[in-house]
């Protein structure tokens, strides 16, 4: 199947070595998702929620691997690529949750991303009630650097 | 941007009109995510997970609309297909998040699916704590039969 970008993502990250790994300064950083005028009707209605999923291409991705070495992850192992969020996967697809501060014709406001500047947009989805799971068990992540939104 | 399937996933539901509408029902349904020979060993790892996010492509959606007329909003008003997660979107990709029961070599068992039986695969992410927002605004949902996960 062949993916067209709807938009473009503009973040304060230039490279993957500014994207910070610890989850709550991730939730603060503010970034505006342009979408492109042939996709802005489909905007319509978007404002009234609160959060947002963003699907991605990871652009700057050049291959696969499937298992990888996570930058947060201190033990060294290898871990297979799907149960990680590297961008080495097969399809480098990404998906990121984001709050939505406003809607400005075809610029949407948003905090709390992770994504390099000038990322190919390729979705946008409300943030549905039942997108929201009790995270039970987090595999290898469990004692590293990630925290729960409080808000 | 051309995307591969890396497996498929197999449902109870035969055509759309047996997706239940109904966030209660989806978490209950039972399913099997088949991944490809080709791409096992990624697997390695993501049964410390409880819960996973399948990124899917939605096959049998055959067009784009910008606006849509979603079943389960009873004001018969056209939405932004953004302010929805119907199939008709500018690209045919869909997210689910799903609990997953076990891992039996290249199956996973999984809980709480809304996809066709049949349905490309196309990524497997872990999810994790910073995915779980606390959903304030859900728009013109609002008041509709959706509801969010308790356990």
């Amino acid at each position: 199947m062949e993916m067209k970008p709807i938009g473009v993502v503009h973040t304060p990250y230039m490279s993957v070595e500014n994207i910070p790994l610890c989850a709550s300064e991730k939730l603060e950083a503010v970034a505006v998702v342009e979408v492109f005028p042939d996709y802005v009707e489909g905007l319509r209605d978007v404002e009234g929620f609160s959060h947002l999923m963003l699907v991605v291409h990871m652009h700057e991705a050049t291959g696969t691997m499937l298992t990888v070495h996570p930058p947060i992850d201190d033990e060294g192992k290898a871990r297979g690529v799907f149960a990680t969020r590297s961008p080495m996967r097969p399809n480098h697809i990404g998906v990121s949750i984001v709050e939505l501060d406003r809607v400005e014709g075809h610029n949407l406001f948003v905090r709390g991303i992770d994504l390099l500047d000038g990322t190919p947009l390729i979705d946008i989805k409300p943030y549905m009630p039942y997108d929201v799971r009790t995270v039970i068990k987090v595999g290898w992540l469990e004692g590293k650097a990630i925290s729960q939104d409080d808000g």
